[in-house]
């Protein structure tokens, strides 16, 4: 988007980096190592793509102050990822929105926004929420009655915070997604379900980033709770009184059951499911489209539905490859068995 | 949110309770067994949970009129579950909107709103939509044109809903939820998919309840239909044509493919999936992330993918935890077997 | 919803029929097999409904020039299919929208809106987007900064392009569709997950159309890229920098990791998975639920998860099917083999 351009001596003052190429010479942008030309910085952030590296067009490459040397210019620094990020920053830096209240908003009396927020177009605040410095609250989303929005946080487009949800700072919740729905909770009486009233909130501390189209439902009585720099990919389902420590990983489309709680560190890939009522274990590791229907250890790696250790799960799968040769060999074996002992004395053939 | 208070006589005439335990003590709130303090009255639903009741620091417990005492202050109801349903209308009673159309909603010629139903700011009420009596329509919902809203329902911020759909009474309709998006049809020709337009409708009866960012589709030509009392959570698909029984239950991310039925209290946990032009019979249950590719009967209880009866899925899976230790008895057993034949008449080794 | 009514006589002429009955005769609707009466015509798309045809109801059937001939009005057809496509359009017409902005849109200053283009109630249109003629923007819908929407697209309410993402023409943006959302990329250190930005674009190329709440995010560098003529259903997930060749399927729920890249033709059914940095081929399908964690050949059909191809995947199911009576005759089998050999030389009993 942005046009900018740098000279690889202003870039290795940005960046604290030792450069090997002439200073002089601009690049223009930032792209990955494939698809870099001449122009273009590029990084190396990982030894595996090292031969993608020596291959690369790429006019510099950032790479670790320790790793072989390349053709073409280098920039040399401790950590080449925390480099890369400041890159993408350097040629691609965000819109600073300024502050106020777009005319076409709605908020209602009795709430606070601070003078240094941005609420965008048609965006609507209820009554006596409170949206802090430097807040930005993008057109169309929705700031339920009684929520508070912590410091530098960013509230994308039509995404809603129903009544009474408490966000920390720099929170960010990407469009469409959820933040304070019901808990799906019933009584089965007389026939049918009775609806439990969900009168409890949703917690979401420092630094937690909710992806497009994910739900986190509020708790039927207390708070459910997204522990400090969690991260949560589009379209996952929280579901109500679940508690989730802090840096934790929750990749897309997976869905966390009512009451259930993930300690610190945990990741859940992709399409992953909790069972309700389960507690999982710090640093511990599901593999994508598991399900989980009893407590976790700290530090386990699982994998299967439902789930089971890492290792195991993979020696059955190898062994189900065979399966059909083993039911094959197991009625050879019987025939020869019945050649050798006429039958058997069982005589049993299940 | 809500800050109040009773004491205890006031609860028991409320719940139609037999109090044991000091009319006039005061308690400001409701809280789960484990986090009642003695200000809270808490409630025990389950005699699975009778231990949590003994150890609770609650000052006052709901319970079964049959029910072991406790050593705290107690009321007996003949159902706590009922019981504690009311009890949390009473402490935290639903705010009630003020009915009217807010003056930033947006209501197209033609519609028509019951005066005593309310509209939220920058919603849009297109031509033709009818909204009834005590509806309440949230801020930056869309009903679309020729809509149709029966008494007493609700639809949140961000709710979709398409032209024509129809809903029932005291429908709720959560943040974020699409009902009458098209279905998803299409004819492959001349090398392209090539639409089929989507003519029909959604039905949605009495009493159901509709999760956040859920998907109902409408159908190709007819009705797509959400039986009465029937309670789908958040991000829960239901394609064209589907018809959904009463009192069925679909937990979140569950997806029902184009023209199968569900019968009335089917139970479908999380993100099942169900193929298309399905039967799924009445009281079904399918476990948790199981797929359903042919008709279901009444009452059957399924697992897996594609999914088994709950016992056999249950007894397979057992066998498998140990089936590299089969696979290796089995070459234990080719080999003591070779040693007794001399390698077998069939001399095959597969 | 619309109510016409068409003699068989100008029905044949719009369908360019064969028509073998009474050119007068009236009728009022169209609907399917089962659900027609005297006054519909159906049509018998596929010989496997033949029987269903028979039993029909329906006034006339729309089939094929050389199909079996049924005991009502026929309207003889080369392609039944692209028959019924016109057949839905006569009877349910689209309504067309009146070219313009409506007063309570927000456009901002420096987006290009053609003259032909509407844009309904509320919708957002942020500075430098460009929208192209003959293009519906409904009611709510956002439009970021500097997004372009090809000619005859349509945006549905509470759909959101974020900023810069690119629409071809004729795409279809569903309700509570993100397209444009942050990718799930960060850099873990310091004991924190650190967010790489994400800095590229969305390009959705002509005749695509994306589901209700389907989120297709953003590259980190360079663009996500949706293929021509390919159909994303609800609840989809694309993630970072995937591109999806032309006239592909992608089935609700679906999700795709970042960097995964999908051939021409391929189908995704319900549910599948795709892991992060995997090529998928053209004309591949995988079934619903599977997941996909390596490459996969062009034309392959597989099924599991980790997904197996076809076959192989069936035959392994149906032998879990008699494991536990695998289970049990090894074991018998052991049994006669110690009877025959006294425990056998190895002694061994795992």
């Amino acid at each position: 988007m942005a046009e900018r351009q740098f000279s690889l001596g202003a870039l290795a003052e940005a960046l604290g980096a030792v450069l090997e190429g002439d200073p002089a010479r601009i690049v223009t942008g930032i792209a990955p190592l494939e698809a870099a030309g001449p122009d273009h910085v590029s990084f190396l952030t990982d030894a595996r793509y090292r031969a993608q590296a020596s291959r690369s067009r790429a006019g510099a490459v950032v790479l670790a102050a320790d790793a072989e040397p390349l053709a073409t210019a280098m920039l040399r620094v401790k950590d080449p990822g925390q480099a890369m990020i400041r890159l993408l920053d350097v040629f691609h830096p965000r819109p600073v929105p300024t502050p106020g209240i777009h005319p076409a908003a709605v908020i209602a009396d009795g709430a606070r926004v601070d003078t240094t927020a941005s609420v965008g177009a048609l965006a609507v605040v209820e009554r006596g929420a409170v949206i802090g410095a430097a807040v930005r609250v993008h057109a169309l989303a929705y700031v339920g009655a009684g929520v508070e929005i912590g410091e530098g946080s960013e509230i994308h487009p039509h995404a809603v915070l129903e009544d009474g949800v408490r966000l920390g700072r720099r929170v960010i919740v990407h469009a469409g997604a959820v933040v304070g729905g019901d808990g799906f909770g019933y009584l089965f009486t007389d026939g049918a379900h009775r609806k439990i009233p969900q009168v409890g909130t949703v917690i979401v501390e420092d630094d937690v980033e909710i992806g497009s189209n994910a739900t986190i439902d509020r708790a039927m009585l207390g708070a459910t709770v997204i522990g400090r720099g969690t991260k949560i990919d589009n379209l996952v389902q929280v579901g109500h009184n679940v508690t989730i420590g802090e840096h934790s990983i929750l990749v897309s489309q997976v869905g966390i059951s009512g009451s259930s709680h993930l300690g610190r560190g945990v990741v859940l890939a992709g399409q992953v499911g909790i069972a309700d009522h389960v507690t999982i274990g710090d640093g511990a590791m599901v593999a994508a489209q598991s399900g989980i229907h009893a407590d976790v250890e700290p530090g386990a790696k699982l994998l299967g539905t439902p789930a089971r250790p890492l290792m195991h799960a993979k020696r059955i799968y190898l062994t189900e490859d065979k399966l059909p040769d083993l039911a094959r060999k197991l009625r050879d074996l019987e025939q020869r068995l019945d050649r050798l002992d006429g039958g058997g004395k069982a005589g049993r053939d299940g």
